[in-house]
């Protein structure tokens, strides 16, 4: 299970204000912060911070880059952001993901020759021109679309990462299910792709998110998710996240959880 | 979901001793909080307690059932023990579910009539004259020989709760996917039957049990688990066990979650 922390994103406005106002300091302790909670990568956004887009991406990358060893993933919804974001990655600290492409063919135009030019890893959303499908038996079809453009320019399996996709749970009791569905007809069509995605949305508007949060980050895991855009300073979520491994055979006598046990990881006083 | 109340259980001293002193204070007030706390079924154990054993079961069902108005999940290792409850039991509270039969032949031929005569529903454990399999494939053909053998005789596909086992992860990091591949398998065969387990074996011998009973929980119910025997006092089980409904698409309109919610049962105070 990979852990990309998700906290380095310019839609928090904490975070969009520490971009326009270049703070070396907090976007570095934010950063350090979540690699220290577990995070094994960390997701980037600036995309939503004002002022040039691409010297925001530069920046951040960089900044980020200085302060911590961990592979990043370039996330935004503009390939030139994208694409600069990979010009300045120190490629010595891990293949970077870049987040993303979707099926929409401009979107895999655009981006298609940026990803064969520097073999990073890459997150497919599994919508299109006609929007989020409400079905998994839709997304699955893009997946495997998504999967084939990929594979057709030399991207190997183990560097795809189909994002299944999250609504909120609030808009329809199903959409849960159908997260759940794809993930596991993806993994089963194709057992080395990897499955990645932001968990956080399935709870919008409701109470107590965290609590849906955490058991929704269980139920994915165990549909077979490799990797989540999650809290990684979230004691709580880490702590379910490596009992859930250990429940579903990744952990090899017990040993990650006994650790995390030793060092206080695991326990929690509730009243 | 249905959520069977395992406290009142002679493995436990102190429930022991409740039964064994006649203590019927103790024993009500332990079978109302846990149907307070959600319980829609209790299971009741009287087998460890020392004295004649088919009195002990007379006095705990009647006991019970004149403090509480859900059925009962009669428990014991003992034919002798689970027809006396039967007997005893009040059939205006609910169909009586026995606990259990394996695929012993004799077992099953020393329970059969009772299962005739008093239409219960039963508890059929996946393990036989060999053990317990290691493998869910084995899981699986006993559970499907189980389910044979009482459809023959007339018990009908829905009162027929398979369980798949849980044996703990300390033992082996393979535990828990046994169990998870053997709901998944039973209930791919035989969608009417149920699944019911007691989850806390998982957890023998680790520390923070809690952890990874609430985990195991979460990802047993992903797999299609329909019953479970766990502890209905203990308030985080109860609420990621609503949760994990709401995420399954057991919720119209999420309504049982804000229900539970403006009931102040999913708020915890975490340090």
């Amino acid at each position: 299970m990979l852990i990309i922390g998700e906290k380095l994103n310019s839609a928090r406005k904490q975070v969009r204000e520490m971009i326009e106002n270049r703070d070396v300091k907090s976007i570095q302790d934010l950063a350090k912060k979540q690699v220290e909670g577990g995070a094994e990568m960390l997701d980037v956004n600036s995309s939503a911070a004002s002022g040039d887009k691409e010297e925001n991406m530069e920046w951040l990358v960089k900044t980020v880059q200085e302060a911590v060893d961990v592979p990043l993933c370039i996330d935004s919804p503009n390939a030139e952001e994208i694409e600069k974001g990979l010009e300045v990655y120190n490629w010595d600290k891990g293949k970077a993901l870049i987040n993303s492409i979707t099926g929409e063919k401009e979107k895999i135009d655009r981006l298609l020759p940026a990803i064969v030019k520097y073999k990073c890893a890459v997150v497919a959303l599994v919508m299109d021109e006609r929007g989020i499908p409400d079905n998994s038996k839709t997304r699955v079809e893009i997946a495997k679309k998504l999967i084939k453009v990929l594979t057709d320019v030399g991207v190997p399996l183990k560097d795809i990462f189909i994002d299944p996709l999250v609504v909120p749970i609030g808009t329809s009791d199903k959409n849960g299910l159908v997260t759940m569905e794809t993930i596991k007809s993806v993994k089963e069509a194709h057992p080395e792709v990897k499955i990645v995605t932001g968990l956080s949305n399935i709870s919008y508007g409701l109470p107590e998110r965290k609590l849906i949060n955490q058991v929704f980050m269980i139920l994915t895991m165990g549909c077979g998710m490799d990797a989540a855009i999650i809290d990684s300073t979230d004691k709580r979520m880490m702590a379910i996240t490596k009992t859930a491994m250990t429940l579903l055979g990744e952990d090899n006598f017990c040993s990650g959880y006994i650790q995390a046990y030793r060092e206080g990881k695991l326990t929690f006083e509730i009243k």
